[in-house]
């Protein structure tokens, strides 16, 4: 089994090096803070460098792209197959390719799509050299079931975790913002709730109409128009702003509805704002 | 069986009327277009003040509450029960409340939550005088099993309304922008659709743990914190403002995170955005 480095130990870095050590995988960690490596069945390195000479595999996970170029070290790292799996932007992670490049270090730039490592639910993706993704599958396997090679540009892993990002957190903006609506109309959190995740559970689907619309390129209103959301968004703007709410997010929506509108759009389906 | 007449014949009404029809009411349907009630099994009345006196129950679905107000007729209504399942803010369904009422007319004001009439799927939601829904809930079963009533002030069913739409149309502001972004990024929507499904089947899940942070009063950030949504938040945001997208919506809920954080609530769950 190939021996790996784990670099940092937050919730993810901790998931990661449990899942290499429950694999096999001879295991070696580090964290900036000492003591997070409690209760794992992995070596503790004294110094960064020292980790990342234990393993011809280097997996990092740290808060941001920043931190990683602080920790990587060329000269430790020479030879050896860096796998950066902190969440960033595609130009960052094209950036840290670059250097790796420089100083010959193989690189992997992938991401964590839920927050879940190990196990048939877990979805990561990878993007870089195609060689290099090949020679390291096996040991990546390790970390679920679900790991896809996405292309060898490195930016493209972080390409889709900023785009799905994107619809996850403008989906909390939402949730947070109904319950705080809701609670301004004297209606609780217990009684918002189920019909909230109904509502929520509506979107999936959508996805898939969005989806379709978009690779037909027609956008049709047969369900539901961009004219009768923006009839939609103006009673539920009207009531945030009664209510003394912030109206930010929703307004922002409602320019780029009426900004479609006004392109000729109305009669179409929400979907044509997809490629507006 | 009650005799009913539905106003408004948009794919809504539409619906309406067929359950109705098809659940044994003698039903009666107008439309201000004519010809939209091919295939109905329904009379069709030559005028919406005929309509209104056909039936001693009423049911109004347009487009907006200016619709229905310039339909409702005070006169062909007395002693009638109108039900108005067309959406819009709680202001506007006390309002259109308070000239029923001044009217001799009863009123229940409802929503149609998901789109679905009919059947167990469907979701309807009644507020106003706890006995005039008591009179007519045989009658309204007919729209499906799910009828819940909110409450007398006529307002709270459009309240639930409004917060579970602004729920909804904030996740699909998200869910376009989510592809656009991702095709900006040499992503097509074939690639990113079942991550983004998986992305969007996350919010249900995380909707309970908001209402349950809510509940408490207490906003744990043992998961994930508004300080590192912020970091992450900002990952997406210059990726959007690279690739020249409108970023209106990501920064609008990035003020939010901002206000929340110099508040001194960066270590807490994103669920706290819930009540400030
Ligand atoms: N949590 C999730 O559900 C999730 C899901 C998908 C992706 N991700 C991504 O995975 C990465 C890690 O996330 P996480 O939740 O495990 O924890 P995190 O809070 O994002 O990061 C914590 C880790 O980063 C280290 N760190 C921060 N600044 C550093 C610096 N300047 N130098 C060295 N180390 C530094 C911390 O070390 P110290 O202990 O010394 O502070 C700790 O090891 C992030 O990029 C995140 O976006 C997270
Ligand atoms: N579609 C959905 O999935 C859905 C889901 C939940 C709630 N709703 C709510 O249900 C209501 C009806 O929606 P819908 O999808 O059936 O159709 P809609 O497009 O919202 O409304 C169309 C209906 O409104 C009528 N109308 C519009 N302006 C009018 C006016 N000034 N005077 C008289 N009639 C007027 C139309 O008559 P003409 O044929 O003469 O134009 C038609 O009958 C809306 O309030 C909507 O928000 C819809």
């Amino acid at each position: 089994m190939t021996p790996v480095t784990v670099l940092g130990l937050g919730p993810m870095g901790r998931a990661l090096a449990t899942a290499f050590a429950t694999a096999g995988h001879p295991t070696t960690v580090w964290n900036r803070t000492p003591g997070k490596a409690i209760g794992l069945d992995a070596a503790v390195a004294a110094s960064a460098a020292e980790a990342m000479s234990a393993s011809p595999v280097v997996v990092v996970c740290v808060l941001n792209y920043e931190a990683v170029r602080s920790i990587l070290d060329a000269e430790a790292l020479v030879g050896r197959t860096v796998v950066n799996l902190t969440g960033g932007s595609p130009a960052q992670a094209r950036e840290t390719a670059v250097w790796a490049g420089a100083h010959g270090i193989d690189y992997l730039d992938g991401v964590i799509l839920n927050g879940v490592v190990g196990g048939p639910e877990a979805a990561l993706l990878y993007s870089g050299p195609h060689e290099v993704y090949r020679a390291h599958r096996a040991t990546l396997a390790a970390l679920g079931g679900n790991g896809t090679y996405v292309g060898t540009d490195p930016g493209r892993s972080a390409g889709f975790n900023v785009s799905l990002l994107d619809l996850f957190w403008t989906s909390m903006f939402g949730v947070v913002h109904a319950f705080r609506l809701a609670a301004a109309q004297d209606i609780g959190a217990a009684d918002l709730r189920e019909h909230a995740k109904v509502m929520a559970g509506l979107v999936p689907e959508l996805v898939d109409v969005v989806a379709e619309h978009v690779e037909a390129g027609h956008f049709p209103g047969d369900a539901s128009t961009i004219e009768s959301a923006a009839s939609i968004l103006d009673d539920v703007i009207d009531t945030v702003r009664a209510d003394g709410l912030d109206d930010g997010v929703l307004s922002a929506g409602r320019a780029a509805v009426r900004r479609a509108v006004e392109a000729g759009y109305g009669s179409d389906g929400f979907s044509r704002l997809a490629v507006l």
